[in-house]
């Protein structure tokens, strides 16, 4: 491992609300766990001076640049933490992996395939070296998920029949809602499907420790055309009926498939943006042959677990509050009953990120992982496109090649 | 109308759990509600002598028969409630329609798509003479789903963008669960589909005013050989490692299909017998532009409905207990917060049918609504089978030939 | 047993609200069970010609009658069924078993402790002669209610610790409700305390297998004085702003209390009638050393059950849905999942009437238990005027008198 | 304000839970909100000189010290927070004041009204000069019930009728449990009452704008006798079946009170560690003559809220996500529905506590306001033991004396 005196330096490139749950991560992590290294907030990096120096101080940063380059390729830096949008997560991931650097890169892991494909295989060269990749699908590390998880794989869901996801927000119902980055293909890669779609496809592949073999879906942009942001420029073709300045949304608002998984389970799923009145409904129900389980992501410090094997009059699903020594990750916070928010899922995927990277194991999820949701995600698009049942990319071919 | 000094005379054809709560609705809707007749529970009809015998004294029919044709010809009944399984619902019902007699046909329809064509072409005939005839499709009554259609017709949900709805069961998990004539294709027509994929499909449709145009679809059977119920014969091929007699299931256990609709909503739906824990969850959500609902069948005195025009830091889903006297059929039941059941359901259909018959004017949904239900139900099939986008056959052309 | 070839006659005074559901009952009861006897609905009484005349017309008795005392000791009779206000209750019930008529007695048994004493005693002495005597309080027939004392009856809840009971209603919030008989003393005896502070005691102490020993109450009249109702008469003693005549109310909207019960629990209750939104939530939680529970009546096909003796991270509250053959009553009801409603408390009541009265034994909840419960309003009262901690009066000293 | 460069130097009294959740707040508070001053975490005070520095390290603090008068009396410092048992708080809060500190003192205030009133007069006088005092009643802070208050506040919950309010833990069921510090009287001043019966008596109260004048209440120790913690001394009078040295438990295991409030209201209390399979359960309902409210720490970011001014069809409790910008505390956090958890509402008191010192206001709830708290624990104490109504002494007199 690359630490120095067991002290991990960070440098953190972007800085908005991904960048500000990833700081409030690292500032927390050794104050709550005890951990084999020592996280410094080394540097992190933006594209405007004066807006990154502040973030810094805000958030907690010994300094601050304008060139991610410098910041991946010091000497000063032990892990590379990347909270770009997905059109640059390649580049700075090739780079940074190339200087010998862990990296932890938001998901989804790149806007396309081939980049994901490259970012596996330059991963996988990096591994060789001791040098750690992972991706941030930060939902596996609530508490709730792992405990679902564990059910799972103890057997006490029996073999799994269903699985259905959902994934529901509402912030861009509103057809006035400007056209920010997420709703611009060259940016955000895709919409509803990559960004939020991405967790569910990963999170009910991770519990259910099976992979989503094909799919038939369906996508939509219902709100063609919006206004441009303020300050915005370059992008608009036309304006709209106040004579403000409008541009093409160019990706997804809203994503729906049915899928196979290889264990033999039929699954629903939906990613939207325009589900009013849902602001962060990531939910997600599994029914197997002795039992089944609920999450709601609104509600993360709960569990509904019903178990088939009780007596048939006792049997219902009860509402387990996540909060017990006994739950993962929890015998550090708060006595049982004392809830825990959002941003606890980052402080503990960087606990598990730290303890893998000073103890030289490799963390999960791999960009392998992140590859295999990357190729699922393009089966979804593409089943849209053919109106046609269609079947999933192997992801092991290509990286073995 | 065909009645008698404003009695309408019944007679109903099967006894089983249908019968039973047909039998119920029809003891009690003179009870509770002011009609213009009176019902007159006349004769029942089974093939078993001493069984429908027991059942038209302990359901409170006035006589029994084992001859349903006796039954649909008898001058002495004036309504055809048809409660059998699906694979005799077209040979009963138009030999009813033929005899002049208003029909009241249990869900799905028929078992295919021609016969419900047939069955839809007679009652078109049979309407010109001033006969009736419904489907029972009784979630419709149920007082929160009224509600619902009534919002999303006042235009309370703006444009209608999500459709998400499930029917999950859990009584057949059980590999041992022997092979009952709802798991074969002869006689049910299909599994979970067309038992209670039916349903959400005639409810959504129902309560947003719009239909679906295609679907992607996945069916499956889990478990593909049962053991035989004990008593039945001539359907066993095999036996299974206790020797124990065993046949072939015939009909899906579970269904999933994306689907649009023909306003433009995407929609994703789900009919399974095996979601464990899942005793009879009949579940809708429907996301428009200014609002959302939510149905719960397990929960059927309950709707929530979120106003997207309240203010930001009010708005939220509200649990309406949907037993107030001013919403629909409930003014004549109990003080508020006295909750009905199931059963209900039934007692409302039944008073529709019979102030639409008394009054002379056509119930709903009419065997051409079930059709239509039927051509999805078809759609889905062949589009399992396909792999493929379906496109839902129009139902006008043939009735209008 | 005075019934005619296993037919039990049934005459019920009062035809209201109690009245209609108590009829539906009495329909439904032998259509349902199999029991030793069939009911007839023989006679009905009101005081209104005109409309008891109507009423037995369209709730299905056989005949009607303006004269309790003719109903009373008619031949053709062999249950009265008492549903009129509480101020008459005694005299009918004692002229009843006076005649040897089966008794069935709304809650609560009287408006003071004294009539019930004295209904107790001539109950006590009509049972010699096998006639028999029962009060109605019909929710310990909701199965979930059932299920519940089960589980505590069989120790699953370990040593009761704590009971919370409420019963909330709102339908006199407004001021201008008018003063109808249940907010006057003369008639109704108490307000909430009576009405709906009974059904919790009795439930609770019937659950728990537990009696109230001692209570420290506060009772509150919010609004005292209220428009008097259309067509009422002799009561105004003011009137309000609009010139409308408006007379005191002289019962209480609210009753809350602390209690000690005999098995070592402390209690807290309320009844209202001043819940804002709250419709009928009757809702009980009690914990034990080795479980909880908690039922809501709006929500009465649920029970929450908290088993403690299962693993930490496993135990939670399930939300057993109570519709399933191994739960009270219900193997003779519908599927699993189809749930029942508030009247189906009255058909599980009669049942269970029937049944004890077919077979010679006596039912519950018996006078004496009323009469406790009356014991237990009783103190509520006098510790509400004492401003002090008030020990129930002992009902078995006075029996044995 | 005695700041220098507008930096709060903090000095912490007490590490352990309290200790470790005020930390956990110190270190984000700048993070997260834009304020007048910027927090350093100086110093921190326990008695084990190892266990101290461990937890100093750990925590984020500057320094530790095993004197908390050397820590008050520090020019290094500006703000004295006191974490520690209620025992402590008296001496420890005027020493500082008297040293002109700010300060913050856990809840409850004190362990005696005696000692609340000197602390009070204490904090009167330093006010005059410019020092300001508070006392952590945490929960104010959580959104919801800041959201609850401002409901109340903008009348639209009209005239409240009634609170019902309770906490439920159920941490010492386990009669193995042993004898902790806040099982002992001379320590912890009460049990379940001055813990968190304190809280609901505080969160009603300011919900409400109204205070308690008087209660009747019971308490009761369920389990008399517990074994010693290991390593205790000192305490033990008797050992237990197993020759494991015991002592007695000298505080309430529950307490359970009826209120008035001198708005008009009638109000529940009950504090228990004895509700079995609840862990955290402050819950809290307000009915009023236009709305209601509902709100469960358990579910920290929901609020309930039924309007009774909408249309009687719409009706119903909507469940608020408060976790939009509109809400209280949370334009600084995360995106809709990305909820925030227990530590938070300490992150919120530190901001109000900082702006307030900071801008030279007085922070609330004031020691006064504490005082009122430690009457009413007072008056229960005394109501339980007089069994009679008891009225709560004003606090008035005294500070004015």
């Amino acid at each position: 491992m690359s630490t120095h005196d067991n002290v991990l330096r960070v440098g953190m490139v972007g800085y908005a609300f991904m960048g500000a749950a990833h700081s409030q991560a690292w500032r927390t992590v050794n104050r709550v766990y005890d951990l084999p290294a020592q996280v410094r907030m080394a540097l992190v990096c933006g594209r405007d001076e004066p807006k990154v120096a502040e973030a810094a101080g805000r958030l907690g940063w010994d300094g601050h640049t304008t060139d991610w380059r410098r910041l991946v390729e010091s000497d000063e830096i032990d892990v590379v933490d990347i909270c770009t949008p997905g059109d640059s997560h390649c580049e700075i991931a090739l780079a940074a992996l190339a200087a010998g650097k862990h990296v932890l890169c938001e998901k989804p892991l790149a806007n396309t395939v081939e980049e994901a494909r490259r970012m596996t295989a330059a991963a996988a060269r990096a591994q060789a070296a001791g040098v750690r990749a992972m991706c941030g699908f930060n939902y596996r590390r609530v508490p709730a998920v792992a405990l679902m998880r564990r059910l799972v794989a103890d057997g006490r869901l029996g073999e799994i029949r269903h699985v259905r996801a959902v994934y529901l927000q509402d912030w861009i119902v509103d057809p006035q809602f400007p056209l920010v980055w997420r709703l611009q293909k060259d940016r955000a890669g895709s919409g509803a499907l990559g960004d939020i779609g991405a967790h569910i496809i990963d999170l009910t592949q991770y519990v259910t420790g099976q992979l989503i073999t094909g799919v038939s879906a369906i996508t939509e942009t219902f709100v063609k055309e919006r206004p441009l942001p303020a300050g915005s420029s370059g992008l608009a073709a036309q304006a709209d009926g106040n004579g403000r300045a409008t541009g093409p949304v160019t990706v997804d608002d809203a994503a729906v498939f049915v899928a196979r998984l290889d264990g033999g389970a039929l699954a629903t799923y939906e990613a939207t943006r325009f589900a009013t009145g849902r602001k962060n409904a990531l939910r997600v129900e599994i029914n197997g042959s002795l039992g089944s389980v609920v999450f709601d992501l609104e509600r993360l410090n709960e569990l509904e677990f019903l178990d088939a094997t009780r007596p048939a009059a006792e049997q219902g699903f009860s509402r387990i509050l996540v909060t017990e020594p006994e739950h993962p990750y929890l015998s550090a916070w708060w006595p049982p009953g004392h809830i825990i928010g959002y941003e606890h899922s980052f402080t503990h995927q960087m606990r598990d990120f730290v303890e893998a990277v000073a103890t030289g194991v490799d963390p999960a999820p791999s960009f392998a992982d992140a590859l295999q949701v990357q190729l699922v995600l393009d089966a979804v698009t593409r089943s849209a496109e053919r109106a046609a049942w269609t079947e999933v990319e192997p992801a092991l071919a290509e990286v073995a090649a």
